[in-house]
């Protein structure tokens, strides 16, 4: 087996027993197994799953190479498949996101040791480089050998942002090329690594990801990033496997997106900068449900809250909700807190950071670090930065202001809070396991493609996190039903309803 | 010509000459006048289209049968329908909601008299009675003869909850049939006029409908209701002409049904009743955009509220709301002021009212009078209605308590207020005119089925209000409108994005 | 008796019989009835005192002198006063404010007929003119004569801006002097009236006010403004009884002011213009409990909220709020709605309504109409005014726009709409109610000076209004409230806590 | 010297240079003076004061002696007070609330080091026992000797729940009675510590309390509980120096008890246990500054809020704010999340805690640990206390249920998070500063006696605040002050004016 990290040898032992490093420390896997306890708690969806599908196996063979924020609510997700009969490996989809106790707790399993851990195979520590993220990437798709010696594989990826799909795509396209492209001017920094890491590859097994991608039923997938990525690729008539596009669930784009951040925005100000955010002016960029769910929280804050937006409706909304809707540029020096909330890039220019007052602070929650000009700041002369604490920097710029930059760019929710709160995450995860069942028991009905969940398993997701918050549902008189044409269990929407 | 309202015979005259009755009062057409006049500052959308469109005239040669509510604001609608063309008639949808010195104005018009009106025919008062409502639904087909002396119909319906495509549908059906059904036991006593007419329509001219509904190019309409009846009609084969559902346009979903009950709600109560908000504990049936915006207004006046839902997706969002979601049944005995926001039946039953506390007010800003149980509470032995003003009525229990009924079951905010305000109406009549252009110009790309607006004129409707609101949007530069996969100009957003 | 109001020679016949002219349509006190009912069950303060006090008749042998709106609500207000053994006559205090069905049913009296009317002499109609006005107020002092034939004046003045309080102690001033003071220049029209009451009053009884201030035991005032004058007159050794501050009663100036505002702003709006508030920028003087109430209904209805103040607390509680706080004159160009809320003279001045956007609306709910420079636009060359509606006046400016005003400047929640709900009205009548009983029962407990309400019976009042909201009040232990130093039975604030 | 800390020998050392000892790290320190110098940009009213006074030195030849959380914050206060010239020493008021970054800094100073602090004597470190608590307490009194060899107490003490001024009274109360009263049954294990700290101090000085009475010219005190000890004292002669109420400042009260509650209540759940508030029921006991902070706060967040109380103008309050209004017993089944914000005792019960659902969640922030039956539940047979981690215990009920305490049942807003923000932390500590500045400077105008700061003070306060936010204050004109009886600097309001 060869492992391609260089800059951390000391990896290979742990694994070749199939885990990570950060297993070593029990009191830490103890520390995450109460933490996943609690968790549990506040995740009705996933456990009421377990509790319908545990008893039938429904997964049982299938093998699930997941690639997301490896935090103790991913726990309950990865321990609800292996409940329902998954075998799973993990890695975190962001470099910053791991929350150790989490990843050391699945890995020991609830009756294992750091030298005989029972859990689930994860590769993931908080602080990775680009390098030890990628390398960790491509572990979840080694499920070891077959009875003929044959390399394993999954059969089926959970995905968050679409890296690990992407590695399987780029790498089928190299080994259909026979080679993989050299780096070019303008290519990132992370690009260069993933060219690296296929070209080792395809050095070492000229037919891995092809290979690979045979096995593979499908992908669920939960970002609008990823998504958007899978719909070109479609588009294209490159997906190699059915995609379960679980973002726009409503149970998740409408929950996850603007309920979860409308808690770990303020969440992740508050552990960065204990800034007071009443009485300050904050700008947010963007009025989809993470731009509403920011301004929202916000707004509960006491703050005064402006938003930008590009589309005409949106910004109707955001008119009608109360807020100023303005250009960022008009308001520049007004602003103490700017928050990017749109998905797109380069929202926040160089010029924009330089016409920011003496200490605002500049977070994102919307997309990638290019969101804010992030590389513009690197680069620009003069510009220092100073650690105030981790994931908190103060720039010093050359016109003798400085500002505060949360998570250099990143999405701050994660990088200075703990993401979105374990009753969120139900939610979306719920959906997830549901689009694995789906794909898994149902491979007939999904030609490849991209596809949302049908309506019914999206209200089944809302349905079993009622309980929990004390909402008694009404139900339908079968006349009732009957007069709005619907089925009394449901669906109980046209598809094109917008809740 | 031949018109069917015995219990209003003095109409004659005023038909005769294409306009209805209320035109004699001058003073009343002036107020009108006064109050279109402020409206038009408050519906830019309608002002820019008559900017845009009316040098065009892409209306002409277009005769518009319009049924819906008779306000100033749809004085402003007709008037620009007016202004790009068309030929119009109108008449009210619902038999309270007429406000008449509108009525009068739009047939006065600017530089009329009562003995020389200058306007458009409108068949509209307020207090219609169920026979005069449908004798003035007929005359807005009634264009006159042509130069063959044959009777011309519409081109074009607009229509508010399809009594205007109802009569065509079902003239055509009993003509086809060659026969009205005869009465049965359990129709309503609307339905039973409904049949009348037809029965004389028959009689008189049994081609009448199908002549008509063969000239007819489309309609357009713009409730939940009426949406859902094309959607039947059309499933089973038997709608006639294509439709423009503009109910579902976002900029009349989440903006007439959420913003505008969000006003008029609150403003109806307080003209009903004056009584305080604040502190009452109020329940709102249904959590669809009406029930959002309900609840919004309520809890924006300081009252605790109380939602109810049956389907889990809106309930979960109730909750996320800070709503407590519950049954009527389970609290019913906490209710100061219930509202019905659901577009289905007997929401409240007869035993909901009897349990309610004394004096408290029932109010419906959902669909029809069955809403709540109307009909069982006229029923009940030993009940008596007071009126206490126009449409606000104490019905004195067998049980010793009182309660107070809006508007007689039916919509409170138009029957007790004077519905949405124009800047939402706006919005709603925009996406109106902008289908009744959609079928006019073209008709080869709209076969008989039922469409929603292109994204792109949804966004256009918002656009043009922008900036009456002092809003200013942020436009998308090229590589950014490139990264996110858009036309810089829109639409910006996938089909299926929910806002 | 010579009565003054040339203008209205039938009024004579009436005010012998010793009640307003409006009585004679007894459908009208019928209405008033009705509503008077309605307005009961939301007035439980009122309602629990004739239970508690009605019995024991301690306000027998008082008669009471009332200036205070004439609404449904002092309807029930009055109807207590009597109940609780006080001979009463009333007036309004404001020109416009009196709802005619209130007055007559009032007049009446529940078994009364036009011809025989048994209820309270009340000397209010809506739209009174000036001299109008002040001949009502002087009604409310001539309680006939004593068996000895001579006049009888009341014993206690319920008061509520202070004209009543003012017209005597005036009165006193001047019957010492020997003579009225002739107009000056720069005396408004009102103060001319005035003068001309007490030169007639002079010149028929020289000593009409002095004699009545003897037997006035005290007043009880309800309004910042009138309030205000009491401490000045004190302050200056001219107060002639004992006066009670309603108006400083947490019960009255927290709740009146503020949830009464919140109530009756957007009300007003509503009725005046129906106008969207939603996505409106509003800027409102003042961050008092009205403004605060103002601001607060406005966000409620989705409107930004842009707040000016003088008092930097104010300010700094306006911005932690999150509103944006702005001098008037630097946003003046984005502003819809201008309200104002300061109870400060020329807060709006003439400058700042020639520089609002055409069609804006401009509304007072603090004070006197001297809040907006309504004398500066009334002299301004070239103006036109334009009455939309009763109450509702177009100003064409000179500069081509123009704005609307309401309620010509006066209170707009009075005149565009129907002042306070009942419950709100409650909480501030019940302070009156026990404020007379204070001075009609413990007269000896305050001599000449200004008075608060003890704070035990200001938590009586609240406490008197929580079961009609369903709040259940926690109760301390012995232990609990010895442990804070209260009684248990209350009070439980220190004298300056501020709620 | 003695020192009397058996628990801690080695800090005997750093006390001879009279310091503590966390000053070792100078990371520590470092990162503290990062921060310190962000709040300072946070606390614009003690960098003005430093601006205004700094020159003047006014507050030379005081010695101050506080005891107050030892937070980022509190070090700007101490900076502030050393700037304007005092000499200062430190001790927390809490055994859990110091920063120990913030401690270190401060001692340190800008320039020295570890081994030569330059900064200021600070006795705390987080997570101190009783013992060093007291020990910590005492030595903030001891300001070395004079030239005469004789012991050098403080002028002044600025205290924050009153500890200090405690320990002074309780001193020279036991010093004149000869001796220290041995411990009673029923004494709590706190109130031992504090006997057996003055019994060593009697041993060993008998006069020391007396003595440093005797130089104290003041106290400035900023806690509700504080200062109704101080007004307690007062009224029972015993009170031994003036004394001045900083908590009833406007600018404190309704800002560091609401504005800083809606910061730190959610910002201590999330720390604590990243659960997501919304949809979520929460119980917030008390509707005073602080449980209207906090119920603001959680509605924000969407969780449903019920409030209790015990003053029915308060329970108004939040039932016109919208809240339902319960008593704790009849709901408490449907709790997600207990929060305490009354200033009493005993207001959740062990009867309270065993009825709540499994896994709620319980938080005080209030006052001390009483408020919550903390007692009563460690004492319960049964009942297991687990530690997920610091300041969050899970406690296994022998219900078979589980709670989680957070902070073990103290103010967990300081425990679970970083207490109230900078900016509100200004506000308070400028009241603070000023309040030492009229003590010192103005000692003739207070007799021994509580007050509160001059209305002008307080308004100065919130001045000083307002260009960080962005506010512009409106100006009265002379006329407009003069019409409303004011001077146009202020203050604009009369005493009982309650914001």
């Amino acid at each position: 087996m060869s492992i391609h990290t260089p800059a951390r040898p000391a990896l290979d032992v742990d694994v070749v027993n199939g885990v990570a490093h950060k297993v070593r420390d029990l009191a830490l896997a103890e520390a995450g197994r109460h933490q996943i306890r609690l968790a549990e708690h506040e995740m009705p969806g996933l456990m009421a799953l377990r509790e319908e599908f545990g008893p039938h196996q429904p997964l049982a063979g299938q093998r699930i190479a997941g690639s997301l924020h490896m935090t103790v609510q991913t726990a309950v997700l990865i321990e609800t498949l292996r409940a329902l009969g998954a075998d799973v490996r993990w890695a975190s989809c962001n470099i910053f996101s791991t929350q150790d106790e989490a990843a050391a707790a699945v890995v020991v399993g609830t009756t294992g040791t750091v030298e005989r851990p029972e859990g689930t195979p994860v590769f993931a520590w908080k602080g990775e480089t680009l390098e030890e993220y990628w390398w960790a990437t491509q572990q979840i798709f080694d499920f070891g050998v077959d009875a003929a010696g044959e390399p394993v594989g999954p059969t089926m990826i959970l995905d968050d942002g679409g890296d690990a799909t992407l590695l399987v795509h780029k790498g089928v396209e190299f080994e259909a090329a026979g080679s993989v492209p050299a780096d070019a001017e303008g290519d990132s920094a992370e690009w260069r690594v993933v060219l690296e890491v296929l070209r080792n590859s395809l050095a070492s097994d000229p037919q891995r990801w092809t290979r690979m991608a045979r096995s593979i039923q499908g992908v669920t997938e939960e970002t609008t990033t990823g998504v958007h990525r899978l719909y070109e690729l479609h588009r294209d008539g490159k997906l190699l496997f059915p995609a379960i596009n679980v973002n726009d669930s409503v149970t998740k784009s409408k929950f996850d997106n603007k309920y979860g951040i409308r808690h770990s925005l303020p969440d992740g100000l508050n552990r960065a900068t204990d800034v007071l955010m009443g009485g300050k002016t904050v700008f947010v960029c963007g009025y989809g449900d993470v731009g509403k769910g920011s301004a929202d929280a916000l707004r509960g804050q006491g703050a005064r809250v402006i938003v930008s937006e590009i589309d005409p409706i949106n910004a109707l909304q955001a008119a009608m909700d109360g807020y100023q809707v303005a250009r960022l540029e008009d308001v520049i020096g007004d602003i103490d807190i700017l928050v990017t909330a749109t998905g797109n890039e380069n929202v926040v220019t160089l010029d924009h950071l330089l016409a920011l007052k003496h200490l605002a602070i500049v977070a994102n929650v919307g997309h990638f670090d290019n969101e804010i000009d992030m590389a513009g700041l690197e680069a620009l002369p003069g510009a220092e930065r100073i650690e105030i604490k981790p994931q908190v920097h103060e720039w010093r710029l050359p016109n003798g202001r400085s500002i505060l930059v949360l998570s250099e760019g990143r999405l701050m929710n994660l990088g200075n809070a703990t993401g979105h709160p374990s009753f969120v995450m139900s939610a979306s995860f719920t959906n997830q396991v549901l689009a694995q069942l789906e794909l898994a028991t149902k491979r007939a009905e999904y030609p490849i493609g991209v596809y949302v969940l049908p309506k019914l398993l999206d209200e089944k997701v809302a349905r079993l996190h009622l309980d929990a918050l004390g909402v008694k549902l009404t139900e339908l008189s079968p006349r009732q039903a009957q007069y709005i044409g619907v089925d009394p269990a449901g669906p109980y929407k046209v598809e094109h309803y917008r809740y």
